[in-house]
């Protein structure tokens, strides 16, 4: 899958200052990705419909955190400025966010939650899948881990898509809302912009406009199986990838970062 | 442990109405103590100082609220009045609600989230470790299982005691702060009813009071570890095994309840 493949395994320690630069940016956009949506989905904890329920999104917001946090780890390291993951998720502006738009739109309700939900995992699956191919060897070893855990979070997904389109009128109607109101929101993941080619060429990561062919089937084959008709229209918003984000994002963070801001030396409390 | 021992196994079958019913209410104090336990602590996500808290935090709050889902589907399957697991979580008022005030005190600072956490571990894997001997085969695999998630979890908590404790003087007093204003709800753990006494003959549980002087020693040790005072006084609050509750409880029901409410048939979506 991967479009350029580096012969060599990358060694980091000799990558030029600019790619050096691009993939610490690279790897904020992994890591804000799943820390955004990881958050979105622990605002669930103890307030979904069914107690299963509240236990398995809280499992997946936990698996999310989990992945974002070595994410921005591999970061802060390749930033090379001192900042650790705690810094870049606690300390960092909603304009200095990498994440795309799609994964901090506020929860909804919960049909809303499990469609973006749906529409992430089918990217992540096949993206992460990929990856484990990369010559970043630390890199390669985390997509193998978060592919195991994004597998289980499709196969969720993809089933309350079944049993909310397939469902009653009344959920049918809902869920078939949310697909529509989020679709525009979904081309951001295929965009390739010149942080994409870069590392491309470098033999790091797929490229994002490679992978669509994949989430299109999937999408396609889980909104049929739903009865839940698939938008056609391709006007898709962007710029999450360069800090532009969306309003609920910076309301979000700065709930997310209170304790952490009010608490600097919060590991030595 | 066990004070009082059945030679048989029990066959809840067989038990008489009222030792049914008594049994359904015991297992409510089980499950219900952990479920709101398990939501205060699932506030934490996405709230912690540290990533890694954020997942240690939401780990504990899934143990807890997957223990209660256990605890309250026996409820529901000795009551035999059709409630399940959900309905019991979602559908009763505070009053009906038997937990401990300890668990539904809100959630405080970091500190004091862990003092009680600490308070109630010490408490629940003493208990569990009883409970492993329970004429009740179903019980005593379920404590069986907590058991193993408890014992991690008191060794989170008493490291973050010693860790707050003897840490900077602003973690000191603030943590002291804590054991103090909580002190007053540890009494009700160890207060013997006649659920409890009935249940201890019929060789279900072991009695509250009994597991005191091990709790004691524990909860002397990482105090003193942690360089923090015990308090001494004996006032204790209780009555949440009756529905009594301090009012935060309301409130914490009242937002945990609203999407279930919302959605009586919320597992048909």
């Amino acid at each position: 899958m991967m479009t350029v493949r580096a012969a060599e395994p990358l060694d980091v320690a000799t990558l030029a200052e600019t790619d050096r630069a691009t993939l610490a940016e690279y790897l904020q956009r992994l890591g804000d990705d799943r820390l955004v949506l990881g958050h979105r989905l622990s605002e669930w904890c103890g307030h979904a419909p069914i107690l299963e329920e509240d236990i398995a999104l809280g499992n997946i917001a936990l698996d999310l955190i989990g992945q974002a946090t070595r994410a921005l780890e591999l970061a802060g390291e390749t930033e090379g400025k001192g900042r650790n993951a705690d810094r870049l998720a606690y300390f960092r502006e909603a304009v200095e966010y990498r994440n795309l738009q799609l994964v901090e739109l506020p929860r909804g309700d919960f049909g809303y939650t499990i469609a973006r939900q749906f529409f992430f995992d089918a990217f992540s699956v096949h993206f992460l899948d990929a990856l484990r191919q990369s010559s970043y060897a630390e890199l390669a070893a985390w997509a193998t881990k978060a592919l195991k855990e994004d597998r289980y979070h499709l196969r969720h997904s993809s089933e309350w898509m079944l049993k909310l389109g397939d469902g009653t009128a009344e959920s049918h109607a809902r869920v078939q809302r949310s697909v529509n109101e989020l679709w525009r929101f979904t081309g951001e993941m295929f965009m390739d912009d010149a942080v994409d080619e870069r590392m491309a060429q470098l033999g790091i990561v797929p490229k994002p406009s490679t992978l669509r062919a994949q989430w299109n089937t999937v999408v396609t084959d889980v909104l049929s199986r739903a009865q839940l008709e698939r938008p056609t229209h391709e006007f898709f918003a962007h710029g999450g990838r360069t800090g532009r984000h969306t309003e609920s994002l910076g309301h979000m963070l700065a709930e997310m970062q209170i304790v952490a801001r009010s608490h600097p030396d919060a590991t030595e409390w």
